[in-house]
């Protein structure tokens, strides 16, 4: 049975990994869900190698950054972290970080966490048990938590 | 038998992969393509690392930014990670990448995308085959999906 | 018996590890520590590696950046030095950096840092000791040094 | 017989790996020259590693960056790599990359391309068979392309 | 007995391994230093690694880049690869770096050059021989090249 790891913070002004996991849940079976959560998002990359390393096929890392612009150097950093660890490993790190600035108040905030959080675990899904959807969608210009933006004709 | 992974987002708004193999497979014979498809461009990195393991002697790895800041950052990031995959395989990844910002409209975004594939598909099909072409154009000032710059000479 | 690495360096304005140390030992037994200090922020990422190699099953890297531009840069670089180690040896390092210029004084910098020391060692304990804790911690904006930012509400 | 390893691009506007080679060969024997030509700076450093591996002792690394934002971000990227590269396989990558926009005008790219590749050609030649002579050197402020900057003396 | 790597550059203005060197002997005995002198800042991470496999147990790495914005991003780089090749090696690598544009004018490039090697020095010294000194040292807000910060009380 696969292994799918899911690590989140406690930095993170939204439960994302609570939405992640029934969607993921919601989408199919034949899965076991590994269950982290540390403190912020520099933490990730070695929970997830740690995951990795207890058996997951693939990581789905959830993240918030915030406002500031130190908040951006810190998302940087924890975004070569995964990096390094998914490549190390040969194994997918699925990163779905939302910035607080993305949003303007707290409801859209809330509103965009859960749908990325959604749709970063459906494409998770799709990279272990349906890599061939991904294949159907190559070059269509999907987006995860907002409308997606469609793909180009030659023709337009 | 050569084999030549080329792997694609479905976040880009173009199908590149699709004119790569083309332009792939009007060059020459020889080899065996192996695809994969992944969620953006810093999932790419991890999923060429995956193909090398599977045999791959050289990836094409095809993404296209979005217009926002952030997009270059990703960008950089994604860079970052095929550099390591690449140089830890001791195998070529050729990076193609088309920022949305290069071109103004989605035709000519269309047109860029398609021609820069296909020349980074020439490249790679160079890289694993006719390594004596690159050589022969060493410093010519060569570029893909533009016009070349061609050589500055001496007495110009 | 678990052993925690606690590195600082002789650049701080503050003995934050006194304080780290305080609050671990007050938090709970059956941990042991391993303390180094070295000159810089860049010379935590190594010593952390060594304290790993002795057995540290955890570091808390404690530094002061200055208030230049450059020492942004040197946080920056310490920072992918730190999750390197951290990746390579599959072994949590909790970052507690605190910037020069996020307090206003000499006295609001002592108690920040005193303040986020304290608050790192404690989710360091917990991810040695009480992984359960940070769980239940998921998704609702903790901050370290600073009032917590609290959890967004979809009604909100 | 120490072999030494010259990578370019087709990228680049001057033949630079022409006049290294020349450089080379006018400075001393006993080695032999590894060849090789990539698409972009960006494909420097694996090439490097694929000729360490091949036997190479040294690399040296020719390429130019374009004048955009974008081709200095691929000139830093591609620095990171030959660095990784090059503690990786615990070799000198010797890097010679000209700026387009350090010369005004073609002529003046062309000779200031032309010097440094002469110039990093032998230092490349200096750190195999002549360290001595860059011990003599220490601290002397020699540059390569443009006039050396000299030593500054603490009477001055 | 110790080994101490001491490398440098024939870029730098200043031999600042000279004053290095000087400073170690007058300190203490029990070490032999082995000395590389290489190109570049740039160059500093792979001779550190080779000192590295010669038996050093610590490398001093001496550099002094430009006053150009390009200057500031090979130290960056500079400094990613000495970070890289420490955590690699797990043995500390002690960057010393001087920024030519820290000082106003030769004398003072000359004076502030001598006076941080020969501090790096004796942080080098102490990281080997004295880890004690540097604790009790801890968060006491020390510099090297300028006069120490001090430390910050909280009653200030």
């Amino acid at each position: 049975m696969k292994k799918v790891g899911v690590v989140d913070t406690t930095f993170a002004l939204v439960d994302m990994a609570e939405y992640a996991v029934r969607a993921l849940k919601a989408r199919g079976t034949g899965f076991k869900v590994l269950r982290a959560t540390v403190p912020g998002i520099k933490d990730l990359p070695v929970a997830c190698r740690r995951l990795f390393l207890e058996g997951a096929d693939l990581c789905l890392a959830l993240g918030m950054p915030g406002k500031a612009e130190y908040d951006k150097t810190c998302a940087h950093e924890a975004s070569l972290g995964l990096l390094y660890a998914s490549v190390l490993e040969a194994k997918p790190i699925v990163e779905c970080f939302v910035f607080e600035g993305e949003a303007s108040g707290a409801k859209e905030l809330h509103s965009l966490a859960r749908r990325r959080a959604e749709e970063h675990a459906l494409n998770a899904y799709a990279l272990l048990f349906r890599p061939q959807e991904l294949a159907r969608h190559a070059g269509t210009g999907l987006r995860q938590g907002f409308a997606d933006a469609g793909a180009v004709r030659p023709t337009r």
